[in-house]
């Protein structure tokens, strides 16, 4: 049975993920935090799990790599360095770096990417996300994401096309723009809608998710994934074999 | 079977009004546009229905209440003297004066309302409208007749009250808002979105139109209604009951 | 503070219950299960919620008479001689006896009514909803709950025009009936749709449920309605003002 | 500026072919019907569109033979003998014979096939469709032919794992099977959703068809797109480079 260690692991996240590898049936190799040996944890596990914070990054992919396990890391908030960082324990361990651990998430950037090349520029896209009233900032993290997977499958800038906050005369939409809306309110976990409308017709792909416990339980199948695999640097979508 | 007379009756709802006469059953009475006989139209008809342009509201009006006939006004545009007129006229015979006259969107206000009245402000009310590419403006003039109704319910002033065009570091939601968001895109009849958000759950209050018809349709709906009614001033609402 | 007694309190409403009491800054007077004094209970509270057996409600309401306490009753599968205890109760102490406790589907069978009276017959109604992969019968309750709802608003008999498990060469659509589709999978807590569709529009009423939470906090929301309420037999409508 | 000759031009997919040709900026090289001369047709044309019968399938093919021109076959209904008609036509020019000339269905068909191999058997796949009033049958050919791109994308066979027409105790869902929904209402032209639902998340595809124009968009496309082509047998997902 695999097993996993937690760096974070008295987080939001980490009690999360410590849940979700009970549940995939995996092995709780053991859990530290700020302070703690993540050298003493990497030797104990086959695979580390990182939702900690930036400036402990060195630390952590470093442990792994003199302790030669791999490490999938969710941390947020990385800079140009902490990427450095990233790219170089590559060279030694498998490293997982992502910003977004749901699976279906991952899929959907995937399909969102081909439809955007598929589809001609006379289908416009448009996304539209909603979250709980909490969220202070607009379009979600997510929502960027998707639009960046959709700018890519069309081959253009996504900062450069964006269409953002559309209030008063805003003149008929312009070709090739990539809309987005936002949406808050009550306890919803997050919802996103990716809409491709052509003429007379309109494809939508969509996610919804229920609680955030899928990100931990995204974050422990990657974690499964990574286990044994050769050193490398690897993207949620390779879990998914996209 | 009752007779009905057109004005502006060579414009783009003019003519689908003649269409729709024809499928529910009723009689065209006649059409005319600018320069037209409206008292001659008037004296031919049993209900008048007017798509035409503010300048001519007085000898439309001016026509049905010399002639006795009830009308339907769908003009949009009126100012403050216009519905003083159509105050006036109402007097002496029925006039019904509308924005917008869709049965599915007059019912949707009437929802709104209600919804906004009976949950309390732990709901935060959010309104999404989906337009196609050519449309200028946001949001669409029916999102704020929604957004109107659910202020009305919930006692509050929509233009105090709104958050429009989200975008940024917005920070939190502020309690008792009503959101605004448009998206654009393709050849979307219009459809739209009133979302009551509250804590782990949501009601959803929606309307999709598949063509421009619906407003057609609802105009000779309304016409068939109005004829015959005593002299006032109805709304859509009346039409439904509500 | 309100005193909220629990009847049933070690299951799993009983307990999502206790949850929501704090929540709503009310205090738990106490909770009992199988075997417990319900009269005990009663005389510590302003008012009892009971989500325990059938077998139990004669001596749930005895107590809530005995103590002159309301009592909110959501225990499901009650027959005729139930309805008749809790009628005979009503005459002493107010009782609200219901089997859905969410707010939102409160309102929404409300509006699914409304709609479906104002509405005529030429707007088909059809009934849609998805719930988690381990649910075993179809359609939900809720579901049957808002087609009585509408069956109401049109004043037809349900049973009689029921679409249920449309499949194969079911010819075209009876008008007036109304469909009802069942949708199973993942850990869908509950959403449901409600549409009518017209010629070339579309009304749809929805509510989508993010946890069975909801449920507890609708009791809770109730009791503490229902605390000081004269004698008599109320319902969930009444506690949204319907 | 390419030729399209229709083959059915007096039916309604004709005349909107018609109609269709003329938007997309091509020109209208003519039409025929039962009786009509094909082979002429054919030779003033750069490519055909054929959306009669079955039984005029071998004159209609031969005449693109004969002249050398490639050939759209959208004629519904065929059998194994029409097939291998098609088939050997395609020895000698470019044939593309389709059931759905949609190019969003296209598409969404290819990205179900492609979430219903990446997401495993956890996730439940339903299929829900709405069309209007009028139609017959249920599910609709389109929501089979999006179950059949699910089961591909599964390696399962569709027929022994479908669920049809859920209704009254149906017991939990069986992992692996693909449930589908039909609701029947008003003048909906087609909409067809497909969801994946998970532990704690849902991604949705779905289509909308505005009219059933769009039909005779995507047969004009995939005529521009064939004309000049090798032969070949041509599938739509080809004209969208899936």
């Amino acid at each position: 049975m695999i097993r996993i260690g937690i760096i974070g692991s008295a987080g939001r996240m980490g009690k999360a993920i410590a849940d979700a590898v009970a549940v995939a049936g995996a092995t709780l190799a053991g859990g530290i935090d700020a302070g703690g040996d993540a050298l003493e944890l990497a030797r104990a596990s086959d695979v580390l799990v990182d939702f900690s914070v930036p400036r402990a990054l060195v630390g952590n992919v470093g442990a792994a790599v003199a302790a030669g396990v791999p490490i999938v890391i969710g941390t947020t908030g990385l800079g140009p360095d902490d990427h450095q960082t990233v790219d170089d324990a590559a060279r030694h361990v498998a490293v997982l770096q992502t910003g977004n651990t749901s699976l279906g998430v991952t899929l959907l950037a995937a399909l969102v990417r081909q439809a955007a090349e598929r589809l001609g520029p006379d289908w416009d896209i448009e996304i539209a996300e909603m979250h709980h009233r909490h969220k202070v900032d607009a379009p979600s993290g997510t929502a960027l994401l998707l639009g960046q997977a959709a700018a890519e499958g069309r081959g253009i800038d996504l900062a450069a096309n964006s269409d953002r906050g559309r209030d008063g005369m805003t003149g008929a939409r312009a070709e090739g723009h990539i809309g987005f809306a936002a949406l808050r309110g009550g306890s919803v976990a997050g919802d996103h809608f990716v809409i491709f409308a052509g003429e007379g017709e309109r494809v939508e792909l969509n996610h919804r998710a229920e609680s955030r416990e899928i990100f931990a339980r995204g974050a422990v199948r990657a974690a499964l994934w990574l286990a044994g695999k050769p050193a490398g640097r690897y993207r949620m979508a390779d879990v998914l074999g996209l």
